[in-house]
């Protein structure tokens, strides 16, 4: 069994309305430090050893289903259970 | 200026029913060695140096704004920008 963490985060060319809407709360809250504010997902998932690749795997599953190719990038980190 | 990640994931208690539907949805696109998913927020943020220690800024925005202290937990690392 792999532990699998999935960071996915928007390309830097991508506005993020939401990032920007917890930035100015933040000041609005007197947290006048913060600078810039990106969010993103962050996933952990549990995958089963099987006869295919895990990286074959996580690399299709990012692509297909869990990020928009077009608009986020992704990384991830593989953890023997 | 400090570079900010913070990770937010529902407490193990909490269904995560976004989880689920990522989960069925992957096995239904033949990755069945997916054997559990848990979706969270994955944040970047700029923080500039002040007179405030960071940790009392970051514990606070979290459990203030960032989170939703009854359902997620949260961890953050601290990087000197």
């Amino acid at each position: 069994m792999y532990n699998v963490k999935v960071y996915v985060t928007l390309k830097k060319s991508v506005l993020d309305p939401q990032g920007v809407a917890v930035k100015d709360a933040a000041k609005s809250m007197g947290y006048v430090e913060v600078e810039d504010v990106r969010i993103g997902k962050f996933m952990e998932l549990k995958v089963a050893k099987s006869d295919r690749d895990i990286h074959e795997v996580l690399n299709e599953m990012c692509d297909k289903l869990l990020t928009n190719p077009v608009m986020e990038d992704y990384r991830y980190e593989i953890e023997e259970a």
